[in-house]
């Protein structure tokens, strides 16, 4: 923390400076040695504030001198300054003027976790999947080029970790090719993403840090290239950086800096030094109920591993979010982290499952938006046997648009033999991932959200592959996906208190729809599917086009979320606003029947 | 072509030398001084037969040598050969056994113009689109370690243009930081794709071929390097490549070819060596009527390009197939070719638009599935003015299964805010895309086929944006997609022979579905509509889905492509095929109404 260049005790009234800092222009005016006063200030509100609404600490926490540094350095918003991901970018915002609006960090209509236009002139770009600032930012040099607006510098800043994406070795190839198209890639590297960083790059990025290096991967590559930066010395970060905008050339400034730095619990953090922090629990999640999905799945796939030596597992860096850090430490090597890469992590399991293998490819629901391709192409098209695991799946809540993992069911419905499940609870997880396991020509999919399991939902009778979860025989069927057969059951209680009798059919199977399902929905007068999804091209649509191809003409309501982008928000509270409650399902019947 | 080891001219009896070849094993046993005389009768053999069939030419002939000598190093298939993309193994498909059914190549129910598990156990791994074979083989390579078949050597032929691919990063970045576990990249430098390969790789490989280079960046990240290799002399090929073998570390053979080596008109041909020849025209293609749709979309750009500085365009190495090279011609500077990196060129072009350009993305459909997420979280969550133009959108014909653009419809209608056109003749496609470029809130697209435009249809008036091709009020409406509007008019006379009258409009907007033509659509007792799309998640579903939220409830008939594998064939044999012609759009009126 350059504690040596002044303290906490010397420093002059530290808990206002920040008050005062409405732009970077303020920034800019302050003497060197308020600095890194003002980094400890910044690091007191990110630890009180996030602490109480939940966020990622541990990136930020990381880049307090640096994002001090480019904005004393770069004046924002002539120049554009990228961030890749966006969730490092909180100390970003308490610079540019929105240090009042954290307590609303996350929550429905506060502030964005990540950048958003709505709210400053200095967010210009909003990603939040890793590895596209680079993209971006040679996108924006191209067009400053072309403009004749060379006066606006662009500065990309990057993770260690997202560097192991496709997209920025394609970005690379671009900008390096450029000499008189000058890029700033700040490459911020902590050594990690959620997990470790890993592969040749790693080692790479390790020798330059030590000094071991007997050549450079990115000179090589026609960048030029400044560094080892000490990525906490405010001081030297800003004549590296001040070199790097002088360049008429691309150029990788290398910053080295420590997840969590500077708060004692998330430097100690061994899992990911805090990576995220939960907020304060509210009352909705003191109530939830059962084992976390991810938990029941990891452990799960440990005892499935034990009985049949064939099944691995690949993740995209994130070993811990996804479950697979039990079957990690029982059976080290048999999952293998590609790094952020989720198109390799698909396509490498079809050379898994070509030698062999069955590989359960466990991934959240958003992230595998990256590998539709390669799902389609290389798993589907060789009908490999892969398990695709999605975490996260459905709203998922204080992310925003971004994390929401609504699109899957449309998605991989596309894909030719495809099949893919949906539990409804911690014991319908472990039948239907043995299920998916087990079956052995074609790849399967399961998904399900974040949070707790719940109770469980027992069955009352089958209707083929699927379960009834009441009494049958009423002329209205309600077909909820997954967890929402819950709310599906809580609704069919209300409506019998109004003299209505549904029933709740839970159809396991998504994808395909199941022909008995499809025979015994033709036989209702009102058919109701329920689906954390969006609504074009889910469980729907499907259940609609398969009635299209039979003689049955049931009134057909389909209640999921709408084909657009969700802000961020409480799972409950979205699900609620969106219908999908028992109190939305019973008043879209009662309107229906 | 290494003649000095044996010409033409005093070669034994080379006629019949590859019809004895049954196996590698065959080959393996032939004498060196035999390989010139072998090389230059296969050339001959691709030359007749790919001229006569059509196929990727130029790319095959510049392998002949390496494919000899990697089938006389590596025992295929103990060892596996993974050929990225696909389209370079004819060679292969000649030496494992394949020569006699050349004459079906590429056509339904002949060889298939990639490799396929169907037709031979030498074929591993059916890759089609680019830069998966490093992902497959490091799979492939885990999957052999820890089952313990380390005997089974894996090899992936991989094209220098295919290596700007950002998945081949994301697998270099895993099989160069395992020196336990061996893999074989073959680098078959060329220096192009259908383009001269761009980047600072083209850069790095240029100092390699020149002996320039002041370092390696393959070395650099961790592997072993040999070569350069001139990838035409056999014997210098299998040296390396058995060295290649015997190293217990991954590796990089670099490879120097020349495509359309040893066949003067593809030697010759400036614009892409001869990559793909046509066949000898049929009765069909003679009969097809207009200007290509590519070369109508290419020089309405140049046009609008002409009025507006502010319009640029990007390319994924494909600048000449996707009709960009006219604007190229005129305006190079307002044209980006980014390589083989979609999900870059769609992010890029986001950068492009936040400084204020509007980039025209031009791409084929079954390519931009690489980069759904890019468009979907980068282009429009930013509601980026980005214009994407999907060629060779629908079935595309003969390379099969992995090129039909079948997805796009259902893919990208999922994208909050794109706005979707499809026109149906060569005057539509510039009024949509006059349309498309001056829309400047989010992105929109615009999709066409492969072939001609067709004779032009005009309108007899509109329905919102729609427009009606026949007269209106009859109980019957078709709605078809783009260029089926004609078999919709002839199925529409052939309904009036029969005592039907049907109605026929043409949507123009496919999505969103315009709320005029919905409220029509609801007037209407019978209503077909007809997409070379998938159907699920196509127009169909999203008409349905739409009439679902009025009280109208027309009987509604979806004809589109079945969401399945579609193998390769004759554009009009699988429209006819899947009742997407005037016959099939009679007959489902027929039995609808």
């Amino acid at each position: 923390m350059n504690r040596s260049r002044g303290s906490v005790d010397d420093r002059p009234r530290p808990e206002t400076r920040l008050d005062t800092l409405a732009s970077p222009a303020d920034l800019q005016r302050l003497p060197a040695a308020a600095l890194p006063g003002l980094a400890d200030e910044i690091r007191a509100q990110l630890v009180s504030r996030v602490t109480r609404t939940g966020g990622h600490l541990g990136p930020n926490l990381g880049v307090v001198e640096l994002t001090i540094a480019l904005h004393r350095v770069f004046s924002s918003p002539r120049d554009v300054i990228v961030w890749d991901t966006g969730h490092q970018a909180y100390v970003h915002k308490m610079l540019t003027g929105r240090l009042d609006r954290f307590d609303t960090l996350r929550q429905a209509s506060g502030l964005s976790g990540y950048p958003s236009r709505a709210e400053s002139e200095h967010d210009v770009i909003e990603n939040s999947h890793a590895s596209t600032a680079l993209s971006y930012a040679d996108g924006l040099a191209k067009g400053f080029q072309l403009t004749g607006s060379l006066e606006r510098r662009v500065v990309a800043v990057v993770g260690d970790g997202a560097m192991t994406g496709g997209m920025c070795w394609e970005a690379l190839n671009n900008i390096a090719a450029a000499p008189d198209r000058p890029v700033v890639i700040v490459l911020n590297d902590n050594g990690r993403s959620y997990e470790p960083t890993v592969g040749s790059l790693a080692v790479q990025l390790r020798a330059l840090r030590t000094g071991t290096a007997w050549g450079n991967v990115f000179e090589q590559l026609g960048l030029a290239y400044l560094g080892p930066v000490d990525g906490h010395d405010t001081m030297a970060l800003e004549t590296a950086l001040r070199t790097a905008a002088l360049l008429q050339h691309p150029v990788v400034v290398h910053c080295i800096t420590r997840k969590g730095a500077g708060h004692t619990p998330a430097e100690l953090d061994e899992a990911d030094h805090l990576h995220t922090v939960n907020p304060t629990p509210t009352a909705a999640m003191s109530q939830a109920h059962g084992p976390a999905w991810t938990d029941v799945f990891g452990d799960e796939l440990v005892a499935i591993a034990g009985e049949r030596t064939d099944v691995v597992a690949v993740t995209a860096a994130m070993m811990r979010p996804t479950g697979l850090f039990p079957l990690a430490c029982r059976y080290p090597e048999r999952v293998y982290d590609v790094g952020i890469a989720e198109q390799h992590a698909v396509t490498s399991a079809v050379g898994l499952a070509a030698a062999g293998l069955h590989p359960v490819v466990a991934i959240y629901s958003t992230f595998l938006n990256r590998a539709f391709d390669q799902v389609l192409m290389d798993a589907a098209l060789h009908r490999a046997p892969i398990t695709f695991v999605l975490d996260r799946a459905g709203i998922t809540g204080p992310d925003g648009p971004s994390h929401h993992g609504m699109w899957d069911l449309a998605l991989f419905g596309l894909v030719p033999g495809m099949r893919v499940a949906a539990p409804r609870d911690a014991q319908q997880l472990r039948v239907l991932l043995r299920a998916c396991i087990a079956h052995e020509v074609g790849p399967t999919m399961l998904r399900f959200p974040r949070g707790r399991s719940g109770v469980g939902i027992r069955a009352r009778g089958t209707v083929g592959a699927a379960e009834l979860l009441t009494e049958g025989r009423s002329k209205v069927l309600l077909v909820p996906v997954g967890p929402l057969a819950g709310a599906a059951l809580e609704a069919s209680r209300r409506l019998r208190e109004l003299g209505i009798r549904a029933t709740v059919v839970d159809p396991r199977w998504i994808n395909p729809v199941d022909p008995e399902l499809l025979r015994y929905a033709g036989e209702h007068r009102l058919v109701v599917t329920i689906e954390d999804s969006a609504l074009p091209g889910g469980f729907g649509d499907a259940l609609a086009r398969a009635l299209r191809r039979t003689t049955s003409r049931p009134q057909l309501i389909t209640l999921g979320l709408p084909g657009d982008f969700i802000a961020a928000g409480e799972r409950a509270d979205l699900l609620h606003a969106h219908g999908l409650d028992a109190e939305g399902i019973t008043e879209a019947v009662v309107a229906g029947v």
